[in-house]
This record gives structure tokens, sequence and C-alpha cells, in this order.
């Protein structure tokens, strides 16, 4: 007799990339209509080339295949704290952070260090769907915050305060955000904050893409500059965008002192460390490689800003939401079809791959999310040129 | 108003390799005795050079700075899936295999695959602590199997099967053992089997050491050759001993592939892919290093056996009760001490670092875990030395 599977792990949502990779399967496209991918959103350009020298060279050192210690290298985690409390403002040191295998692994490590089954954890729809798919797999009850349109894909606080319950033990927002590419104003993030501090919860932020955000803006939130952020606030961040090192899995989990000794436990339980050639990546990206990220900030600022001149030129029946980062969230057109008809119907007739709304979450029909991230500035006015032609067809 | 941290995790063990550390910390050792450190078992040579080198090329490639398919790398799979089928005899092929950035991973993947919070899993005593860490924060119901000092640290499947309850959804066994360095025989592991499969419920088999046994003494077992051995058995592996590879954290779960696609959507949401680079490093290591690998075998095998002779040819008091791969589990003979106190007995007055039996559950306070792979063959002798020598003191 062949043994049962985890029914929380077989009802959890599917992944839904693999999905839309179907439905160009086999085509071949003209030269003249050349696919446009907005589908996926990994970066598109190598690691600075000094990065990947310097994780050759690390490559002969016997240390480099060696366990670090579990938190991760103790210069690693210094430098890391020294660059948040710069960037943010306030005080952090190494006590504050871990380094983990990725933003992923730091999310889940995050839940698992205050939730449990039965628990819940409030969600803001649209979500990045692997976080949803971890709290259905933990047996925790996600608790889905309603999509702002009128917001702009902001989501309320006040709304939030309405929907927590007993049971809640935290509040996710990533900013910026995946899917909508929304950029949270730190005053909401703060309003998050409060609730959070007086709920005795925890506010998780997921700041996978905040490199892409310009310094001069100020920092993405204040939260550190008040001394007891550790009491509500966990922070989840990844290398992968930032240094093009998707492959490598290397991120950090930012929170309190007996927070990061949880964590520590968990990651010990899991991985027993993040790859130490991985953290030597990201260590010389953040000694080494600012410039190089200013470029890639400065390119991907101009597609955005490509797209909404496109957009705001052109009467193209999609509005456009939000955007920002790697992400822009597009209201379409068509009040009967469903968002997964209209991703279909501009695959096959507009050569455009992007994925449904309801790809991330509840009543989203009405929406695409584009990763313009991958589409040059240049191809913006021919994507809104398709998109205006997939209303006639 | 600061948040919980989830109980689980607080009331989880505590990994205790760091406790011990403290019992020598700030010591300096005389020359002529020497610190004898036997408490972890992580190699002590680093991994071939022409490993190395090639991960060192595979950095300059941009491919390997992108994630991977969840499952890992088809060529990885393919080759392990045929090394696999070559050692253990028996038809295996990708659809089998996932890459895990490391066992510890495979093993929480391959638990949440199965069981969720309120049920149960049989973990032999002493067991390895990290998977006694992670039932307890997934809310899983521990049942710990006896040792058996009788059986020379082998369990006992007739006492399994009383000790079995409807909530069981697994049986993990870690053969050669971390703590005992016991080698389970085929014939028990096959018990086992049965008995898993008549309750419908998994085998999990850490196999992390099997290479250090020799090809000659045949397949580690034949589990793999009944052609439904998907139905039963979920295998564990590392490439982290084998190879030297620790820091890359890489190892795989094999299984059918129903478990497959279940481990697949949990890789996905803990970590999309196990870092690229690793799996590169495991691939050439699978491809090329395999007489390197039988160098180190016979290497340990040396040292085993000047163990065993150092241990036959002394009444030390002290009785080796299993030894195999890295560890050696010893009986110790202060019948009224407990083995921490042992353990730091031993630390004291002979410079010998070891861990005591406690760390790995209950009912072990008779019991030192010698991590022997540390230590030369020409070492063995003074190690013995030492041991007898306090029993006088
Ligand atoms: C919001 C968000 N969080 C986390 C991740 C995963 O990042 P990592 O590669 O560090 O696991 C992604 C990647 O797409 C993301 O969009
Ligand atoms: C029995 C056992 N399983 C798993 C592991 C962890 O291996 P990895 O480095 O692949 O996570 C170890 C390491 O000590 C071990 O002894």
């Amino acid at each position: 007799m062949t043994f049962a599977l985890n029914a929380d792990v077989l009802g959890a949502i599917e992944p839904p990339i693999a999905e839309s990779q179907t439905w160009i399967a086999g085509r071949t496209f003209p030269a003249e209509k050349p696919l446009l991918d907005l589908s996926q959103a990994v970066p598109s350009y190598p690691p600075a080339k000094e990065l990947t020298d310097h994780v050759a060279e690390r490559a002969a050192h016997f240390e480099t295949a060696q366990y670090s210690v579990i938190r991760g290298l103790p210069e690693l985690r210094q430098d890391l704290a020294s660059h948040v409390a710069h960037r943010y403002g306030g005080s952090l040191g190494p006590e504050h952070v871990l380094i983990s295998a990725g933003c992923n692994q730091a999310f889940c490590m995050a839940i698992l260090a205050i939730a449990r089954a039965g628990d819940a954890v409030m969600l803001p729809v649209p979500y990045y769907f692997n976080h949803q798919m971890w709290l259905e797999m933990q047996g925790i009850d996600p608790i889905h915050l309603p999509f702002r349109f009128d917001r702009a894909g902001v989501p309320d606080p006040e709304q939030a305060r309405t929907m927590l319950t007993e049971k809640t033990k935290a509040i996710v927002l990533v900013s910026p955000n995946n899917p909508t590419g929304a950029v949270y104003p730190p005053e909401v993030i703060e309003q998050f904050r409060d609730l959070a501090a007086e709920k005795g919860i925890a506010l998780i932020l997921d700041e996978t893409y905040r490199d892409f955000l310009e310094d001069e803006d100020g920092p993405p939130h204040r939260l550190f500059q008040d001394e007891k952020w550790g009491e509500t606030l966990i922070q989840l961040y990844s290398f992968s965008k930032t240094f093009s090192l998707t492959g490598y899995r290397v991120g950090s989990v930012i929170a309190g002192p007996k927070t990061i000794d949880a964590v520590t436990k968990i990651m010990d339980t899991i991985q027993i460390c993040t790859p130490r050639i991985s953290q030597y990546a990201a260590l010389y990206g953040l000694r080494h490689v600012w410039p190089w990220v200013a470029e890639k900030r400065a390119m991907l600022k101009g597609r955005k800003e490509a797209l909404e001149a496109a957009f705001r030129s052109n009467d193209l029946g999609y509005e456009l939401v939000s955007a920002g980062a790697y992400f822009s969230y597009v209201r379409h057109p068509f009040e009967d079809l469903t968002a997964k008809q209209v991703a279909r119907k501009v695959a096959d007739e507009q050569n455009i791959l992007c994925l449904p709304g309801s790809f991330f979450g509840p009543d989203q029909e009405r929406f695409l999310r584009l990763a313009f991230a991958n589409a040059t500035a240049e191809e913006m006015p021919e994507l809104a040129k398709r998109l205006r032609a997939s209303l006639a067809a």
C-alpha cells in the first residue's frame, strides 16, 4: 500500500508560471512581430563581470566549500546592517541580520518563526503566489486584504483593521509590489506598522525590489528610525534581482535579535547555512557593485517612463493601474472575458506574453501583469500598438 | 506591543553543537597533549582541485547566475538516477529525482510532503538532531524508537511495529548512522520497508554517508530492485560529505513521481531551486571525481580500522558499540555520571572533544559520539591511551 501525500501540499495553489509557457509552446514568431515576453521577471543581463570574477577566485579556497556559521558570514551581516542603516536611517547591527538562501526562504522562515497551523496571516491581493502557497502548505489561513483599484494598488490599513482576527499573527506587505509594481508610500507602510504594533503582531515587509527605487526619493520607509522597530518589523530582502544573482540563492531576514534567534534555529534545521559561495557573491556586490546597480536602475526607469508615456499618449482601452521596479498592472477593456482569456488572446493575436491577474488571487479578472522590465524602452510604442490592435480583433 | 514567537520553534530542542564548543573556549593545549577534536564531522580536506576549477569556470557563464528549473538541472537528475540505478540495481529515471539544497532541506521537504501538524513520524534514537527539530517545529509528534545496545545500534523493526500509531506517516532511518556510525544490514532495511508498505506509510532513508561504504560489500540495500519501490521509499542523499562540498548545499530526494511532484511544489515555494553553481559542482563530482572519493574512503576506512584495533587491544573500560563512515558510538564506564559530565571530563582532563549521547535523544546517558573521521589512524593509539587515563583521574 502506498503512502498518502499531505493534503495541505496537494491543495495549495499550483505555481502558474509553467502554464503560461504552454500558451506559446511550439509557436514561431515572424520577424516583424516578434514575441514580447512580459511574463516572468528575471534580470535580462548577467551579473557584473568583476563580481563573477570574484566568485571564480573564491572557488579556489577550501573555506568556500565549508559550512559557514548558521546566520551567515559575520562580515556580510555587518555590511548589510550598515548598508540598511545608511539607506533607511536608524541603527542596526549584525545581531539583527540573518543571511538566507533567497527571499522565498526568508519568507518561509519568518512565517514559521511566528505562526503555526491554525493561525492566520494577512496577505494583500494580488499576492506573490509563493507566499500564498507557503501559508497553505503550513495550514495557516491566508486572510486576503482586497485589491484597491481606487488606490492604484496600495492596500488600505483601515480596511485591514476590520479584517484582522484573533488568530492573525502577521500582515505581509511587498513593496515595490509583485505583481502590481505599486510602490507603497512610507506613510501607508507606517500605518500598517502602527496597526501591527497595536495588535501585537508582526509586519513582514518583502523588499526584494527596493534597489530599483531612486535613492533621491529618500528611504523606502522610515520604520528603522523608530528604535523599537524590532518589536514589529521583519524585513525580507533578496540579492537576486539587485545584483542579477537569482541562481545563487541569497537574501536576508532583518529583525529583532530574539526573532533572529528563532530564525537561526529554523535555518539550522532546514539548511544549516546559505551557500557560502553565494554569500561571497552578495558581499562583493554590497561592497563594490553599486555603480553597476545604478546603471541598471536607470535603464529600468527609462523603460518604465517609456511604458507610462506609451499608455498616456494613446487611447489604448487598457489602463495602467501601477508600475514600478519590474512590474506593471493593467486593467484590460474586456468586461466579458476572464483575465486568462485576455492573456491568451494577446498571446495568440498580438504575440504578447503576460500573466492574468487571476494567477495572483481572487477578483483579479480585469487585470494583467506586464513585467515591463523585460522590454526595452524602444519596444514600448510597439507594445502599445499591439494592445490597441487587440481591441479591434 | 511586540509579537509572540511560534511556541513550536521556541520549544524545539536547541542545536547542541555550539554548547560543546564552549567547553574548550579560551583554552590552549600543550604540544604533547593537543586537542583531539572529535565533536563535529565535516570533511577535513578540500574538494578535488579539478572540481573547484570547474566551479570557477562555470562562474563566468550568465546561466550560472540564473534560476534553474525547480527540480534541478536535467543532466544532473539524469546522471544521479543512472548512478543510483547502477549502484543499487533497479531502474530509475530523472522523473524520480529532485535536487535539493542539501540533505537537511531534502528531509524537511520529504516530511512536509507527507505529514502535517498533529501527525506522527517515527525516529529511532539516537536521532540526527535536525530531524527531531524539524518535526517539533512542524507540530509533528516524534515517536522515538528505542536505541538497541544489544543490536549494536541497529533498530528493531518488530519493536517499531508495536509503536506505530494511526497517526504515523513515516519511519525515518539514517544509514550509515549519525550519531552511531551503525550500518544497517540490507535485511533490516527491507524489514522496515515491508512494515512501512504494510501500513501504507513512507520509509524515509537518509543516506548522507553512503559513499563511505565499500562498493565490494554490494549495494547498501536492495529496495530499488523492487519495481514498486516508489510506493514506499523516499531516499535522501547529500553531496556534502562525498565530495567535500558542505558549503555548497546540494543533495537530493529520490522518490516516486507523484512524491517528486509534491516535493517540487514545496521546493518552488521555499527556495525556487538549488543554487545553480552548486548543481554544477555536484554534476562534475558525479561525472569525474569517483577515484578521489575512493581515496578518501580508503583513508576513512584506515581510520576506522585503527580505531577498532585501538579499542580491541586495550582494556579501555570504554566499549565500542558501533563505527562506520564518520562516526563511532561508545559506551563509557561511569555509571554515576551523565553523558555530558563524561564529555566534559574527557575535554577537561584528556583534551578530547566529543559529544554526549544525550544530545541525540532520551536514554543516552551512557554513550558518547566520537567523530573518529577527524583523527588520523596514527592518532588512534593516543586516543585509546587518553581514554584509559580518564579511568584513573
Ligand atoms: C516579491 C518577491 N519576493 C521574493 C522573491 C524571491 O526572491 P529570491 O530569488 O531571493 O528567492 C521574488 C521573486 O520573484 C519576489 O517577486
Ligand atoms: C544524517 C545526516 N543527514 C543530513 C545531514 C545534512 O547534510 P547536508 O549538508 O546535505 O544538509 C547531515 C550532516 O551532518 C547528517 O549527518
